[in-house]
């Protein structure tokens, strides 16, 4: 093992981050030491570089990531499923670590809501504690208590980190909270990350038809490409949202309107826009808001109306990245996931944090 | 039975209804015809006396009323639930008659969503069919299929038209939709009719606290002094709506906000204000939104951020009255429901409307 | 259209159907007359022949079917769906009429456990009424308030026909009872027609493993060569439960036992052993057992302790077979369909009945 | 604090436990030391010294217990509800430790199922560790990660130790994996703790009728005495099954049988019983089976041709002992609990056993 790796550091907002060297920490009990095969470049990322969030600095960024053991500490001899875990094996791992033991671990049950959790990349200090806490770099120290998880047979790092952390975000909000019937219709708001993930967790759960509102067309033309989503509007081609509300309901059945609408813009006016692309008694995810942008008109009368469900989901948890990796193959077998990435070595952390800012690119991943 | 029977008609929005007479008919087989002992004024007839509904005119308004068998058309043996029926019991009825055979009472199962659905007292014409098919009327005809219920050992019809359409409107969204669990913190928005069942029907579920903010003063007095709800917050002695924030989350367990916010306010801004009430991972219920007053401003993000669940709730249907019907003893035992009710003769009916328009009665109901 | 038409008359529990004529009626208002293309053989009708149900004789059995508009009745314009319908369309129907005005259609929402319901095939009877009444026949008569659907684009008779109703029936029980998520894990006990339904449906929804426990062989080689299944165990090949269990345990996650159980056998002891085939915190769906076969020795402590949850599923209804005519081009997309069925002519009905009952074809189809 | 404590300790299986003393610990980090005001005695208890059941010996008994803050570990300031804790506090504590990081604690969300927890009384031994693990002991050393609380204001400890462990069984059975509506119709099967918490839970959530069918005459006197259920059958006095079948099928709504029937009496006939006692599309809940008593005939067709839905509910976690904490004011306000209270001196723990096995106590409590 290395004895110091470097990492990219934000010292301070909007200022480009710095490759910085710090030791690698032998592991204590119940941790390991994982080289980094590639690190996720995240929309989040964006935020957290310009000061939108409240975080810490310094910190090594970087809460998605893929890699390799390197080191296991003392009692570690299995992933979180149980599988017999050595050096040397691909990994991937949930960025976060709930407590376990608050009100919203235990009676909620929802970890993503704890209010005590340690992020990789996002609120672990690079300079305290073992430093080396964030994806973008060569090493990553996995504290105890994280949920690592050796990649299925068959399946790439590259693969693996094509969705990011939009991939376990999808499980949560599209599987598990607002959930898709064999045979629904499906509008998703968004072609991000986010956007494709939601749409391809509907595809392989059995919808039978999924539009995709987004753009630009680059974005819409590599998601038709993979055989994510069968009808495609861009909205920089028809910028009229009623005139996209004509489209969508005459693609719906009977033209009804969608059963389920996923948001995944992260613009807020996305979400009266969506109102009207939902049934009557229909489902509505908010899942793309993220980042708080404000307020926005919307006539509540709408949701008393339809009967509408209005769901939000907040980030994800261990319990929806197990569910990620189980189904990587699924997403794998039906879609090139590869096709998504763009790769960039570690040095040209801040380039591919520009062309992600301006979504020049899908999925930007660094390969330290 | 009288040959012929009075009702108070809308001929014209805006015009004072008239008190106008039509033969009383024979009823074919599955209907029957029922003289009315009271008929409920709700504050959607305020609506529809001002045209802000598509109605057709001239119309006997009341879509809520009880009374009482005069005569059953050939095969009627049975009310909903299968109890004898004879002349002079003591009865209720849904105002509503869904179709049964379209996609939203067949596959949705929503039969409050049915368009082609037949309600008295709003869209049965005055000037054809039956004609005596509105509430505010000493007879009222009850088509084949409507749903009609005897009125439960011990209740009087005072007590069964207290709520009006409030208590099985309150069954459906707060019951059936949001849910109630033993041991919850309930806000309820809005002291109304549709405010106070909702608490009540909350109370029932076995919440541990109900807060009521609403007002006027008399409204929350009246509420009090029933036994509905635990804490009153009168929205005109605190109009500062970040101030009733303040007092609401004192309220809450560790003022960590309610379990489940249910609006039943009717005014747009409402919507906002409760999502500020709510817990992470809390429910709201648009309830009150019956009219549509437009577009306020929502942010969006917090729906994401505390992973809310938002329903909206549409009217009720067959179902829901007759598991308000069920549980008019379980009300009656708990809250002194004649306490509601305000008394008018049928003469009266514009003055009765006007009441319910100012707000200066709870419940305004006709006496024929 | 004939003025007479044939059909397959059951007179006797256990004497050989009889191919009777009836006159071919004019549609009333709301109805429309079919000609059969043609009509499943279930096992079911097996059941119905020795009279194991209790059923009216005479009667033309044949509760599965699909056929072409002969002729629409008065006021007959669009199919379930608002579909335009004309002569000659292909269409299907659901096979039940249910009343829609019940405490079970109304309150429950449950139109499958209507105690009015008139089903085509079982209890409408040869000797009154409109006589052609069952799906064995050269026309149908459809009564008004049938739920009649064209068949989706590209979708042939004998696709439609393929899985009779063993697909609504899936719908119902897999679908909506119980529910299948993106890579739950699947056990279907029973490789007949219900069996193979519900294993496709669980793998249009996300399933990403299918483990068949069945036989015999022949009936396990026919899914396995059209897609059905991931895994499939052959009881007659592996008689020892025991033995089974292990098997099935293996090719479970960590061997911790399937998410979901769909007993789809029939037969009484197949509960027992699927308790053992399912994970603490799992899904048993009982589907299979619509025929009283007796009691069997259960403990419930594993029920207790494995903290299961165990549904019943009871029949389908309009709802089901809606969903059941729109996926069927997602399941025919994915499974050769076709391959199930065996053709009869009408004349051969006795011995397409019994070849289902001895399980040499998968399904037998009558072709009037 | 006293240097020395005695505590209740089952040294071998059937032989009579022994009073023994160990010294009390000084509590580390996390942890705090209680004395034990009452400690409960469980009809599992009666199990455990029987060795029905895997655990260490020696063991002090006792996975009920209330008490008094003697010490708290350092860090240890407030309790699981951040209500700040201090010496000489009254309070309460789950009996259970779920680890909080396994595939049951968080995939499945069930920490009932975790297969790592730590149970106190149960499976902390006497001779390692901090000995004082059990709640029939003078004191007791509350492990970090030990949820605590506080007892309400105004609850004293024998309204809290009443109902012992089936308070929070209750909670998950009955409220949260069950759920009870406004209105229904509940059986509860069994008398005893665990069918009177679930009567008590089942009236909070709204049932208009409990049916307690159960024994023998004085536990049922008991119920009525303190209004546990509307309608008591007396198995002892009525023991035809079909006799008390059609006794409570006379008490539901048109004789339909009850919404949800709880199994709360631990013999496995009664769950075949039961099955019986439910209408078409209810729901029955296994609660009581959690000792292995073996196989009993039941009949599967029943689970589909009355699409019936049936739960297992094990145990219970944190969560649902803070709901059982939290709700006690509204169970003692509604039932005099310590009514169901025996007491007996911490030296007659045998005796005190000997009562509950012979069921001639409702509810044994030691007071050491």
């Amino acid at each position: 093992m290395s004895t110091m790796a470097r990492g990219a550091v934000l010292r301070a907002f909007n200022e480009p981050l710095t490759l910085e060297a710090a030791p690698v920490p032998e592991p204590e009990p119940g941790a390991l030491v994982a080289s980094v095969d590639l690190g996720g470049v995240c929309g989040t990322d964006v935020h957290l570089f310009h000061g939108n969030l409240p975080i810490p600095t310094p910190v090594i960024l970087g809460h998605e990531a893929v890699g390799r053991v390197e080191k296991l500490g003392p009692g570690v001899t299995a992933d979180f499923n149980g599988e017999p875990l050595r050096e040397g094996d691909a990994i991937a791992w949930a960025s976060n670590i709930p407590c376990g033991r608050c009100y919203w671990c235990v009676v909620e049950k929802e970890r993503t809501l704890c209010e005590n959790r340690k992020v990789y990349g996002i609120n672990q200090r690079f300079d305290e504690g073992p430093r080396l806490s964030g994806g973008w770099a060569e090493f990553i120290y996995l504290q105890p208590g994280s949920a690592v998880f050796k990649l299925p047979a068959g399946i790439s790092p590259e693969q693996a980190i094509a969705l990011g952390c939009a991939g376990p975000t999808a499980v949560h909000g599209v599987l598990e909270i607002v959930g898709i019937g064999v045979g629904e219709t499906v509008v998703v708001q968004g072609s991000g990350p986010v956007g494709l993930a939601a749409a391809m967790y509907a595809q392989l759960a059995g919808a039978a038809r999924t539009i995709i509102v987004g753009g630009p067309a680059s974005r819409l033309d590599l998601a038709r490409s993979i055989g994510v989503g069968d009808v495609h509007i861009d909205i920089f081609a028809t910028p009229d949202p009623e005139e996209r509300r004509r489209q969508v309901l005459a693609a719906t059945p009977r033209g009804r309107g969608a059963d389920v609408v996923l948001e995944c813009a992260g613009v807020p006016s996305a979400v009266p826009e969506g109102f009207e692309l939902v049934r009557r008694n229909g489902r509505y995810l908010v899942l793309g808001q993220y980042t708080d942008r404000g307020a926005t008109p919307i006539n509540p009368h709408v949701i008393t109306r339809k009967q509408l469900k209005v769901y939000g989901s907040w980030a994800f948890a261990e319990a929806h990245y197990a569910r990620y990796v189980d189904t990587l193959p699924q997403l794998a077998a039906r879609f090139d996931l590869g096709r998504l990435v763009t790769r960039y070595p570690l040095e040209e952390a801040n380039r591919a944090l520009a062309d992600m800012a301006s979504g020049s690119v899908m999925k930007a991943v660094l390969a330290p």
